[in-house]
């Protein structure tokens, strides 16, 4: 066995028919391509006929390349009727940070990015406002200031996707952003848009849920990382997340609570999306 | 000081309008009458005129008796227009507890009543099947069937109404009895009826929330113990809990994990209530 | 695809060390031979020479026999060096529970088993006091008082053993026995008893856990479940849970909260053991 | 009622042994002397002859002053021997930080006292080394650089201590701070210096948490916020948490679990540390 090493490791997600002999097929390209299995996971959901879904883990060794790889695999693929794509590990992510005014949950990922905990590019962020300029900056990462108007939306919209092919992003994390994209946007960047939505969903959906959790009298504050789609705040949930509280939490502290559950619910979110570890289907995500 | 032991013991639960001087006055009241003040809790929905909530505990001795006690109170109480009473802590609450099909929440109860966590009588169960009738019985505890159709609700509320005062029950616990009460019911039994929410309120909010909850794709389980009003699902929330689910869970495994979460939360919801921790303000709790 | 039920479900769990080709040759041999994978998963604790774990879900279809089939994996296995197993997922495992006087550990796995959510068989319940006998034989399990002092504790654990053979009995689960089983006990049934320890492991190891958390102040309560090894407490561990306690909790509300702990966690631990969810290794063990 | 605000708000902490009639000469007192009480809580470890614990938060309204009531206080401290004090809500703490090389502690307090959620002063952080000098001083906060090797260690505590003493600290948080304090150092801070240990005490004592915690297969990641005595990893435990692993954690990822964990405990204690919620007593905390 060769010495493995995170530039030789590929990651392959599989969605598709449930079908018997799917496994075996692709463990048995894989062994006759050179790779070594390292870890799979596989799930089903209805193994009479439902979906199935699939990641591999593999070291890629000796002469072997990627693309070659990549190309041998079409064959098994279309026989499965497969969505598929194969990752190189070593990788980085190119992820855009949008943020509005609230530091939190940027200041979570640049610490965690920082610390090594989060395997991405971070080329720029970009904001409605200029607050969180310097901090971004002292982080040596570009900062773009996109105001947006009511008037302005549209155009807005289209330099920040401007910038987002300029630097090739591969994602975007809407970290507090505040706004609500036009599905335009959201169909440019399909699967491909984090969002933290600052309250336990499918609960107190909207504005201001901290004033409806306090007057709801609620005992637990819980934040939902979500892919964005049209329907707001209804995409695939990635992650979920709870604090307990009790009367004495005021609106503001309830505030104070749903920052830290949303810091946390969206770095694991986060991290997740980087590892290749989760699949989209429907309106769900299975997490490997 | 004498020795103390629960035969003495009385809790003091105070909502009033705040006003400077409250808590001097009651415990300047409870010196003066031969009281020793064990632990005292109090709460301020906002100093400048909000409402105020006191929880005392103490030890009354000597040759003080608790009628006398809340025969002088009564001045006090009237001079701060307070809702109040006062509870000895040796007499166990008369809990009811209304059952249907499913067993979980009962049993959590019976166990912890028989092994000594609940401190309260049991003098009956009321159910609309006869399939839980053995294993109530079997705690020594009589099971009375109380069939509802659409045609007799009316009747079979009277019915139930009728064993209650009967057997002079003190609160109801609806543990998981599946049937909507009238207001005619919740007003005979006013912040003395808890039920269990099979979710995380306000999320999935009436029937089938498994598969709701399934459809949605969420990554954790609730559930909610409240106070039943007119609303239903809407009363004042005493506890909620969480368990973490996956894209593993079916809709059958999401039942067994919320059946796990209704017994813990259900459970401290009652213990509390028999502790006289819980105050109802509006449509909240205080849980002292 | 053919209809899929419990009674043709097979797991298969592979230990071996790691090397190319595993995932690829088990794949190919399943496929060979009949069999539809449901589910796989694997682990490696490092690729470079470490140990391979790995847990198959399977559907037999057709005419195809499990004799059969253990038979033809021999090669495979042997040219592996595996460690290895398969289940069929309809054959219920025969589970014996070994109690002291304490029940609440007891009813957990007695109720979750009636409600069907632990799918074995209970032939027997072995204890030291005849304290539990009613409860157990009102679920219609025999119960053998089996007593034990220092005198015949050899004697007794003969006992023990006889009536565990004659059931056929396939695991222990010690719920809460308070017994320490002698290293003959022990290796009669390797990685086959279940534990569940009063505490957080590694911390307070031994007696009176909970009088010692009350001098440490702690502010947690945890329990662990483990497989049984000559070490006493230190065996591999399987599941650990905690729950918030503060200062308010006397020794008795700890044990009380310590109880709440020990059944959430004990039986999570017999849930994934019946499941064929767990392999264990060296001190350790891994939870597909 | 006069308008209440945080410059008029007072916190009177007491610890003393326990008799009757203390809960109400407190508060007949504050009422005497202008005091509207917000907030009171109160603690007994045994009501016949234990322990007795108070924290009331009062308004101080009209001319009255802090230093008069501290000064009439003195009367009924020395009645009941009590040990006692009053603290002005409104003056921020001064809070010196200590580090190592990690700045995850140090951000997280960071972070927050900038959020505005630590209501404290920072006049300096002092490290042993100067990798986090940039960090700290990008905040606005002075960083001073004390080497520590075996030799100077004496020497570099007085030069700590010296700098401690003119910047008038309140309290010390060793946010991965590395070193053993000598005892000297200790008592000239008792009861506030503040640790976080890398670890679920009393588990895993000692160096390398991790690699044990690793070693031992366990199931939970832990952190312990403590206060500092002579006692290593020993002192009064302010709050624990934990977090959920899996087989799958190596070393490195139980230190990312790690670092998350300790963070979030940390700013938790030091928080309820700067709104003098916590009590010493023995080897405990009682947190209000």
């Amino acid at each position: 066995m060769t010495v493995n090493s995170l530039s030789t490791q590929v990651r392959l997600l599989i969605s598709c028919h449930d079908k018997p002999g799917i496994v075996a097929a692709v463990s048995a390209f894989l062994q006759k391509n050179g790779a070594n299995i390292l870890q799979s996971d596989q799930y089903s959901t209805d193994p009479s006929g439902g979906m199935f879904f699939m990641r591999v883990e593999f070291d890629l060794y000796g002469s072997y390349q990627l693309e070659d790889l990549r190309h041998s695999f079409i064959e098994i693929a279309s026989e499965f009727s497969m969505d598929w794509r194969m990752e190189p590990a070593s990788r980085k992510k190119k992820m855009a940070i949008f943020v509005s005014k609230e530091d939190h949950c940027l200041l979570e990922l640049l610490w965690k990015w920082k610390a090594g905990e989060l395997k991405a590019e971070i080329p720029l962020v970009i904001s409605n406002h200029k607050d969180l300029q310097n901090e971004v900056e002292s982080y040596g990462i570009p900062f773009f200031y996109v105001p947006v108007t009511k008037e302005s939306k549209a155009e807005a919209e289209q330099e920040a996707i401007k910038l987002l092919h300029k630097y090739e992003i591969d994602f975007i994390v809407l970290a507090r952003y505040m706004q609500i994209l036009s599905p335009t946007f959201v169909s440019t960047f399909p699967k491909r848009i984090i969002n933290i939505h600052h309250s336990f969903l499918p609960a107190f959906i909207g504005a201001n849920p901290y004033a409806k959790a306090f007057e709801r009298g609620v005992k637990l504050i819980g934040a939902t990382a979500h892919y964005v789609t049209d329907d707001l705040d209804e995409g695939p949930i990635i992650e979920q997340d709870v604090l307990r509280v009790n009367h004495r939490y005021t609106t503001d502290k309830l505030k104070i609570a749903g920052r830290q559950v949303e810091r946390i619910a969206l770095a694991r979110a986060v991290t997740w999306h980087l590892n290749d570890q989760i699949i989209v289907y429907g309106n769900k995500t299975v997490i490997f």
